[in-house]
């Protein structure tokens, strides 16, 4: 299953209620968990979130702009001063190497643990980042190169095959706990294979996080096997047309519409201008999508948590508020 | 007079209370504000202390460790996404001026504002901010390049010669009131020059907020006409012992041996390490200053806020918790 931890919801500046982007996945109850964009504070809402950085396995970076990464090179520094040594695998565009290298040289930064850096524009294939996740990237359309990226987990499931078992007269007890843990053992003078009194049953559920963009329809291909998609909503559609097409965001319309194209099951709408930071605002972006997408749909706000299990299916685990320490 | 409202109070990492070093000062009953060191997260603190980015009229950084610099450019870009127009001075070790060329190239970062910066090496003499304040610059010794800022804040108060007044014959009222506002008038066919008929009474109080320091003596000759000295103290003489000299920070009792020394009047303790971030911890280091030192000082938490009036008195103003909003 994958988890997803909404650190920043605001597009372009913080305010009192939500911060600039950042988002926490965790998956398949691992331990080690991935970050979608660190804008400026986002080491601070992990620890309000209660996450630990000694775990962060891997960041993406969507995009360059200051709201989605200014709070890398901090969250990087305070890992390393809580003596992190683990490497941490880096997605981004080019230019997120050459200023972490610049800011290290400038700040005297000095991190005691290897950063992976992988270059999102030579991401073509997925990258399997342990047996049970998978990263892919998707060109999006913004002012600046912008990327989605795609979140595949895996969970294999081993059941003992009873009938087998039965067969091969093999006691239940401790041998039968040795076969489902994956180790062969001896019986009757004969050597079984865990393999072969195992069934494993693989499932997989795919989900995609977009950065900034304002071409929801270049994630059709990718869509396809999708059971979430997390976009940006940044105005509705008639603030849009005031504001005009050069930021380059997406309104509530044109990704409910894309949604309702492609019957995408769920979707979670993010990244909202701070005119909509109240309740009104969130209303209207609300309707704007219900109006035209008839999809399972959420709109973010800081802290909420969401679970996609394995079936695709999406629940809200958590809402609103920071939590309390 | 001085306002001082800290925004961040914690040595090298944010915790759930305190956050990285950032410092603002107001003065004069003036609506621009001067920030001191802009660690991660500080334009949150602005917010919170409802401070205005558009009135913030210059920025000091101490030096170049993130923690008292990643907050600068998600703020710089939050002042220009706010319309900002006018300048801001910029007054930091010239690395800081690099490091800022290079994140608004690599992250297309365009600032609709110009910055005016100053390399703090080349600041000899006083900077004349405003009519009100001025600003220098005094060496430290830390693990990099480190600095104390000084705020003189100067107010002149001009009262009206009631005795000169009265031996021209002037009569009370709109001519007394032109003459104060510094306008020269006609009277009896004769000039009276406003300069004339004033006492102007001058009066300044400086203060010194230092950097990253292991050696506070250094602003033996600085502290001369000082009335507040705010200094960090990160550790416990005892904590400092076993961490050893390597981090180059002062402990509470260095910096209370050096004001007890120079019969400093107010002192304020900040830059706790997170160890000291509760209660106990606090006690502790107030314990070790108040062991070495008998003026009047204080350990500042996160959203206090201390006048300093023109005849050098301290008052705490706000302590503790942060305003709700």
């Amino acid at each position: 299953m994958l988890q997803f931890t909404f650190l920043g919801t605001s597009s372009g500046v913080p305010t009192l209620t939500r911060n600039v982007s950042g988002l926490a996945i965790n998956y398949c109850k691992s331990k080690d968990w991935i970050l979608v964009d660190a804008g400026e504070g986002t080491q601070h809402r992990i620890q309000q979130a209660k996450l630990s950085l000694q775990h962060l396995k891997a960041i993406c970076i969507t995009h360059v702009h200051g709201d989605h990464c200014y709070g890398l090179m901090g969250l990087l520094a305070s890992a390393g001063m809580n003596a992190r040594k683990d490497p941490i695998t880096l997605i981004a565009p080019k230019e997120i190497q050459q200023w972490l290298e610049v800011t290290c040289q400038f700040t005297e930064l000095f991190l005691p643990y290897p950063i992976h850096f992988i270059d999102v524009n030579t991401l073509t294939s997925p990258l399997q980042l342990d047996a049970h996740i998978s990263i892919d990237a998707h060109h999006l359309h913004h002012r600046v190169t912008s990327y989605a990226y795609g979140f595949k987990a895996t969970q294999t499931q081993r059941k003992l095959n009873i009938e087998v078992l039965n067969q091969l007269k093999i006691p239940k007890g401790k041998l039968w706990g040795d076969l489902q843990q994956g180790q062969n053992i001896e019986w009757n003078g004969q050597s079984i294979l865990s393999q072969d009194v195992l069934i494993q049953n693989t499932q997989s559920v795919y989900a995609i996080v977009g950065g900034d963009n304002d071409q929801p329809e270049l994630l059709s291909n990718a869509c396809q096997d999708v059971a979430l998609l997390i976009h940006e909503t940044t105005y509705t559609q008639s603030i849009l047309d005031k504001v005009g097409a050069g930021p380059m965001h997406s309104s509530a319309k044109m990704v409910a519409e894309f949604a309702e194209s492609i019957q995408l099951s769920n979707l979670i709408a993010t990244h909202l201008s701070a005119r909509y930071h109240d309740a009104q605002g969130v209303q209207s972006i609300g309707d704007e999508i219900a109006q035209y997408y008839h999809g399972n749909f959420y709109i973010a706000d800081d802290f909420d948590q969401y679970e996609l299990n394995m079936h695709g299916e999406l629940t809200q685990l958590r809402s609103g508020k920071p939590w309390e320490k």
